[in-house]
């Protein structure tokens, strides 16, 4: 391996992982909030969320690591470098899950950053710039229903006073949670230096199973926004009034989300729209239903297209609660652009996978994750390794070991690289 | 009046009853389980029907009357006729509620009973007859899904161990609940003798209104089934997942539900087709559902209308889900054939109406109501007064206090024809 530029860490060998141990930590982690179906169900600040925490805690510390926890409840492991005034570089991802989710979803990231963390410590690897894993919090923003939570209000996306006032399905409070699981921390949660951030992910879609690539190099998050569609009609019994005197909540949305749906094929070859949740008042088999409430989530790498989906959809709900003589709203829960992330990072990743051997190739994410937030604050990038048949948050999600392998190698000597 | 057949009772002037007492009772009435909005929240074995069962049970005691309690907690109270051999005249309706539903349907029939009978005091009346009110146990089928339950099982429609088997949302068992508010009565729920049924509601539909008619004579009740729909797709992320990969459940239900919404035009002018209740799993924001579950509610006066209505809704959720490759099962929760209540009942009503001088006509039910099984044991038919705009299981249901009392009066003058 030549290396012009000579500097003594990317001369050095590859960073070798214990790949027996990695899987080791995947199984035991996995055993916390294990579903029935060897899925996942590990809800934010829920006590199995907790549990997993300790354990991470736990195995920061076996490390030596400075653990510190910030009042997001995002828990750091530090590892110091060479260089007291380096910046560190930043590695993790998440350990919570969706309901009845998949097992690799998040916890595989975090676990292949502590598994780098290991494999740096096995050889006497000492880098220049300290590194840190992170778990952050409520990220999937199923139970507390803003996603990426903990990493929104390091980088200054989210408010943190929001943050801690959002109720989770049952009228609990974020904060009230997090201090009842005890990782309300003192740290500040704000943005500070960082020198990368780099986040091993699965792809949740079908694209690198189908191209047979076992590691992505994510270049760029599509745009996305989330909307809530409210329609408002009038209860009557569903025998007596006949079909012209009904103000039907519910067909005026089955209307509307069937239109919805058909609405990426008419913009974009990479858009998609999906209604996720529906809500239906007074949800009694023989009374015609006074209201619907549904999301709508839309996401393209072009931001025009995502306001042309936000258009196009709200034009749908209003259309089709017009017909049946119901009030609609639609408003915005959330909304982010499209991220590029750093070509630093990338071009770090792909040299990595060069060096471990590892097929890669350059993709774009249609999901969120952590680090696109972490890439308004740093030079961020992500890694992702495949999903069977593109299945996630669900309990069959499923990478090949050998897969998360490549992935993990070629994360463990990408990080080395970026902390050299 | 002229009454060529001379019996004594006919020859009579029409029984009065007491408007103001009458509305006195069913202002009481109406403050349990009352909502905010003048509504009615008296779910079948909650508190609040225990609560307006107890008063109930003591307005029959204050009476005089022998009360009984079924083994469905089905509540009788019995007048005595002049001859013991006689069977009795039964008249009432139920005390249960829809969730958040009005305060004249079902209580308003239970109350004009109960005036009948204080009215016959009031002026000292023997009948021949015996004299029976009652309030039929979980009419309404919201909370525990089989409608008009205490009066299926009276009249051997319903099997009691099925009955009692039955769970509410939340798993709880009827009969649990029913020992519960110590309505678990001794007395056998099972068919007897009964000279006729008379039962008095609101409309539940616009027809009366429209026609500016106080009293409605129900010569029959449109047939009816309810279907349970279930639709099996697979989770997976709303992002990375492209359109042509997903097999959501939801836009299957949503396709199908605005085709079955359809249906009712193409087959007749009095068929309807209601999808009151829908819940989706595992209905989170950006995972696309796995599973959506409904219920469609279909009925006409003619039989082979509601056939036609089951097999053709049935299609379009096969339809709808093959085109997403989900698998679709559709099962019949409940169905019954079109009525014809008994016209020796009807003619009764309508002589009476006429005796006090009340404008009524004949119509149909698009409801199933008690009387509607009694049909199957006895002479049964129904009395309707107007719901304004057709508005019901709402809290918005109302009936003009004068079109209450016109039905009242009818009602009592029926009854005391009937037991006479």
């Amino acid at each position: 391996m030549s290396d012009p530029d000579g500097t003594a860490g990317e001369d050095a060998p590859a960073l070798t992982i214990d790949a027996d141990r990695f899987r080791r930590s995947f199984e035991a982690y996995s055993e916390i909030g294990a579903t029935e179906n060897d899925g996942l169900h590990r809800l934010a600040l829920s006590d199995a969320d907790a549990t997993a925490r300790d354990r991470f805690v736990d195995d920061l510390q076996a490390l030596d690591l400075a653990v510190t926890i910030d009042e997001m409840g995002n828990v750091f492991g530090r590892r110091e470098g060479t260089d007291p005034d380096a910046d560190p570089v930043l590695i993790g991802s998440h350990l919570d899950s969706q309901p009845r989710g998949g097992r690799y979803d998040g916890q595989l990231g975090v676990l292949v950053a502590l598994e780098t963390l290991r494999a740096l410590d096995d050889h006497g690897i000492e880098t220049t710039r300290p590194v840190e894993i992170v778990n952050w919090t409520n990220e999937e923003g199923s139970r507390f229903e803003n996603p990426m939570l903990g990493s929104g209000v390091f980088t200054d996306n989210v408010d943190l006073e929001e943050a801690y006032d959002l109720r989770d399905g049952d009228g609990v409070r974020f904060v009230d949670e997090l201090e009842r699981i005890g990782y309300r921390g003192e740290t500040s949660c704000e943005p500070r230096s960082i020198h990368a951030f780099l986040e091993l992910h699965v792809e949740q879609g079908p694209t690198l199973e189908e191209r047979g690539t076992p590691v992505g190099i994510v270049e760029g998050v599509f745009g996305m926004a989330w909307l809530e569609a409210t329609i408002e009609g009038r209860a009557d019994h569903a025998g007596p009034t006949p079909m012209h005197a009904r103000s039907d909540a519910l067909a005026a949305a089955a209307a509307a989300i069937d239109e919805i749906e058909a609405l990426p094929g008419r913009l974009s070859e990479d858009a998609v729209a999906t209604v996720g949740r529906l809500d239906v008042e007074p949800n009694s088999v023989n009374v015609i239903p006074s209201r619907a409430e549904f999301t709508i989530d839309v996401r393209s790498y072009d931001d025009a297209t995502v306001e042309a989906a936000i258009d196009r959809a709200s034009a749908e709900v209003e259309a089709a609660s017009d017909r049946v003589g119901a009030d609609a709203s639609v408003s915005e829960l959330w909304r982010i652009p499209h991220t590029e992330f750093s070509s630093r990072v990338c071009d770090a990743a792909a040299t990595a996978a060069e060096a471990v051997d590892a097929d890669a190739e350059r993709v774009v994410s249609g999901a969120g994750h952590d680090a696109k937030y972490l890439n308004d604050v740093t030079d961020a990038a992500m890694l992702f390794v495949p999903s069977a048949d593109g299945i996630t948050h669900n309990e069959a999600e499923f990478t090949p070991w050998d897969d998360c392998v490549a992935g993990a190698r070629t994360f463990a000597e990408a990080t080395r690289r970026l902390a050299a």
